[in-house]
């Protein structure tokens, strides 16, 4: 592993891989729980390959806090041999999560052509009434069942051959009506992320979303991408009502492949929580040491946007996952504290944007 | 490892302190050789900790093509040990590495404090000639015997508590009198990079250097720092006569803690050289997929300034060293050909400044 | 990794578990290809919990040659939601691996209590007709149907409380009828080698047998065992009817936890086959350096038994999968050709019982 | 790494040439603490390639708690550099180690011809007063200093071309007159163990010794043996007096390719401390579950000599370095204590000749 520069200690392994086991660690934030979450998995009661408390035990393995079981409604390779309705596998799920501190959310998904494409419904109370040809009576019958709803991989070639997701007709009446409340932004299945379904989410206020979509095992999939794919719920606790109402509230980041995607506010407390930050000053020098443990499973890319210039390395420079960090700063005085203004490039706010953040630092004199 | 998007094939580990290797892959660029070279070398003839053939096995090990032993001149803290002259170490280290394919060039260190501070002549024929109070003698003789020379780490904060390297008079005498060819922009043992000391480099047209600055061994310093630090060099043969026309030519690359260092062109052409890229595609589809092989040991670091975004992730992204990325480029319609325009932030052309680099890409349909 | 002595090259990593794969490697022997091969496997046809084709892409990753379904015909936990019959799982896996260069092979296991316990039934036509509340029947119709039987995991602690496998009246009348022909020695769910089950195959003439019997996730189970358990059958061609063939003539070994067990000869050939040797005398010295490089996955434990002892080390030694090993044979004279005798203790050819191999070794002078 | 049988957990990673790191861990015996030595390594004060110091921070790194510095008296290939008598090593060494818990004993090595070959002097006063024509001369002033003397690498190729160390009427000699007391049963440097040298001690009641004999790097040396080379030396405390105390006493093993040699009673206590047992019975069975956790560096390789035999894998296992093994053992009965007898290959008390150990087991009921 080629670090940019020099790594005092590295407290964590990869762990991607290692031990058949994909955990994600991130922290919480001052206000709120970071809920690791997956909201669209397929089992054989759709057109997945694995039996439903595999789910589970691969969540587990995962660290995640909670998943939606979200077979297809109207795709059903595996009906001539599984065919007993839209609401076993959450079931079944439900049934042997219990007390393993997993949340099972019930879920399906609405699968038409594009316009309009699929649609997640999450918390719906049953999913066989949503059965119908017409997409439009489904989504209303979920909005019924006071489902939280969201738009999957506008942007998915098989159904948009640009890769440049749009909204239809069909869309912009299903957002007046409040039936789509949120959009994955990127999904793992897929290998899809799109500029355009932020600009989407970030014109309409929908909920940022990002979901493994997995089929088979999680296993073989997640290698390819660092880790899995998952939506992060910021919550005031682990119960499925607050994730639904932080999912409405639009309280969520996209974790997908080293990236967090979402607002401004979440990234920057994601980043401040995930180092601890020390410095000194040694000797007559007007240096100081700066040490950046990140306790995060995110390697954090950084460009150096303020006064203050390094020491240790030019001006680019990225903290890596579960290592600490030192960096060289020059500050001509030996200053009480400083600050240095970053621009986080893998903390995106919008297309082509990353996050401005500003690391308070407070020097301690050398003893 | 946590890569930015979807990796292919991991071709090659992490050689930093596995089996006891840090063997450096970089390629050729189309017109030179790319020499690995190390510069700025100790030994127990001055104060280094080991016997001058170690430095030969330590060089032949990562895989370098020219080292100089630069012991110094005035700091000889062993000499009630060993005192049989400064010559000694070169020509230890010449006779053992016969046969060897690793160039030994004469050198030393002159080491004064600040200013003017430390100094290493290469292609020396007699370095006792050099001992002389009077540094500007000494630095007059080295120029007679047809030396380059090169500042050594003008932001040591030993000798610059600031950090911030700059000019004393005596410095814009010697570069006045053309003794000075060369100036260190980076320094292993020292830990120091610079801005200013590159700012120097780019107003006075210096060669950019970069070395270990070894003293103890090598297999305890480079893991903290990446890879050993080497200044690359650019020839048309391996031979000692081009590497001396290549450094007063300054031809030369810094490759220090994963960043490349030096003139636009030899970067850009480094970066190319890197990478074999191939593109293809889909069915129906507007969207390339994109192979970068980037069969270097250097991670870059990419932003994407140009007009195609990426469906496989956000704009910002890196090419793993020794490894294959994928990426999904959306063209909007099936092109013949099209340029990527990237910010290469490790390619670093002057203090804050990346690379911005054109990657021609030339889709195949798929069959 | 310690190894017991000098280690030239390693030239392969650990498989197991890493990139999330399995793969197997073991020699062909001079007269026969080594298939390896597992045919104890349920899905969600039974109680397993994956759909049968990740099956297929389980063994394709393990570098199996062929796989038996074998679902329980009387243990149905999922039937409420599949009960499509006992030769799905089977049509299923056929289907999806043509063109993949693996064997499927229909199978099933009839599912008792002890006794007579649990019993596989390959190449059978229809599973179907197993059906029947006699297990004598079964068995019956299983061997009209040409069937290979062999007994599962005679001790199973879940049917055989002391974990020392025995035989009832009810299998001794079914060895007489020759209903069965196989039996496990060892079987990866249950984690259960047994020296009875070992004693019983001596004893009655059996086939050795080896399975996964998984029911989740390989890759959650098999680097807890060092490998995927299976039984290597040794045939001349790799086909359906050379596997049948091989089994009823008892050609096969059964690798478990870097153990192989079965008929001395086999294990001879398949530990000489892993092997390639070489040695040398140097300069004026009576000890001759060999080299023994080991293409297998197979850790060989050895205890020299011979007249000549090693410079490098004491009596005992391993050579490390996939690895070379340097050894030192003080042989008094310069010979022509020496043996060397050892044995090898994970060769297993009756319970506590290791193989003897005579190691032919032929120096040569040194240039 | 293949394991024998089921692992539950791998607490620590292999430690040799990570992170450039070779360090040793071996538990205290109940009643004496264990002391990792080195007393045989080579500076450029006779034909080594390092500075004095360099050999403490290489000792650091190792986790040893003694060394030696043991320039050759007799050959001086630096000479013409470096000449300023035998003390210089040991007291450069001695003055760098103040302060960081590393003992360094004075030493030095006679070299001549075979007979008598080489031998090392320890707790000498004077090395300077060692230099004589004399070979009996050098060892009877050593042995009036008061010097602990062993005899090296009496099997080194180099002066002794079978391998096989024999005893010259000199060495009769001087063992007569009580000037050898120990005896290197292996070297590092000379890649040499003997069983030969191995008889000698035990004929003549020599104290066992193995040391690294380090020239170049031990980083470059150490990867291919698994470990450092080292004497383990059994004290009361830790302090010169008591490791000159052990030595005289015989209280030493040799640790060497993860092989431990010495006296029976040592091999069992540090085979006991290096493990902590623990089993209990599941349900209705009469198999116990026993759990090894090994907390030492030393894979152990044993053999099941006794009278029960095991559900998890057959008659030989291996306990893996800092792991913990679990292996199921039919009892027969619910027994309140049982015991294991192992052979232990690696634990090697004769040439040819492993240790009998008996591990008291006491499985508790599962609650």
């Amino acid at each position: 592993m080629l670090y940019f520069t020099c790594i005092v200690s590295i407290s964590a392994q990869n762990r991607v891989g290692q031990n058949g086991t994909h955990r994600i660690i991130l922290p919480n934030l001052p206000d709120y729980k970071t809920l690791k979450c997956d909201f669209h998995i397929h089992t054989v009661f759709s057109d997945g390959l694995v039996w439903p408390s595999i789910r589970v035990d691969e969540a587990l393995r995962c660290g995640l806090d909670a998943i939606a079981l979200t077979d297809h409604i109207e795709y059903l390779p595996f009906k001539n041999d599984i065919n007993t309705g839209h609401n076993k596998s959450y079931e079944i799920a439900d049934e042997y999560a219990k007390g393993k501190n997993l949340i099972v959310i019930p879920g399906t998904e609405i699968t038409r052509g594009m316009p309009p494409g699929h649609f997640n419904a999450l918390f719906i109370k049953d999913a066989d009434k949503l059965v119908t040809n017409d997409v439009m009576e489904a989504l209303k019958e979920a909005h019924a069942q006071g489902a939280f709803v969201f738009w999957d991989h506008p942007a998915w070639p098989a159904q948009c051959p640009s890769g440049e997701a749009k909204l239809f007709d069909i869309h912009k009446e299903l957002l007046k009506r409040g039936y789509i409340q949120g959009i994955e932004i990127a999904n793992g299945e897929a290998n899809t992320y799109s500029d355009e379904s932020f600009d989407i989410m970030l014109k309409y206020g929908l909920t940022p979303m990002c979901n493994s979509d997995i089929h088979g095992l999680g296993e073989w999939e997640w290698n390819k991408l660092g880790h899995r794919p998952v939506t992060l719920v910021f919550t005031k606790e682990k119960s499925s009502e607050s994730i639904k109402e932080a999912l409405i509230a639009g309280r969520t980041v996209v974790y997908y492949k080293n990236y967090l995607i979402g607002k401004e506010e979440l990234l920057k407390s994601l980043f401040q929580s995930s180092l601890i930050v020390e410095a000194h000053y040694s000797f007559n020098q007007t240096i100081a040491t700066l040490k950046m443990q990140n306790n995060s499973d995110v390697n954090y890319l950084c460009e150096n946007r303020g006064t203050y210039s390094f020491l240790s390395n030019p001006y680019f420079f990225s903290i890596p996952a579960q290592s600490t960090l030192i960096i060289l700063v020059k500050t001509s005085d030996r200053l009480n504290s400083f600050d240095l203004d970053l621009l986080v490039h893998n903390l995106v706010i919008a297309p082509g944007k990353g996050t401005m953040v500003k690391l308070h630092v407070q020097p301690q004199d050398q003893k």
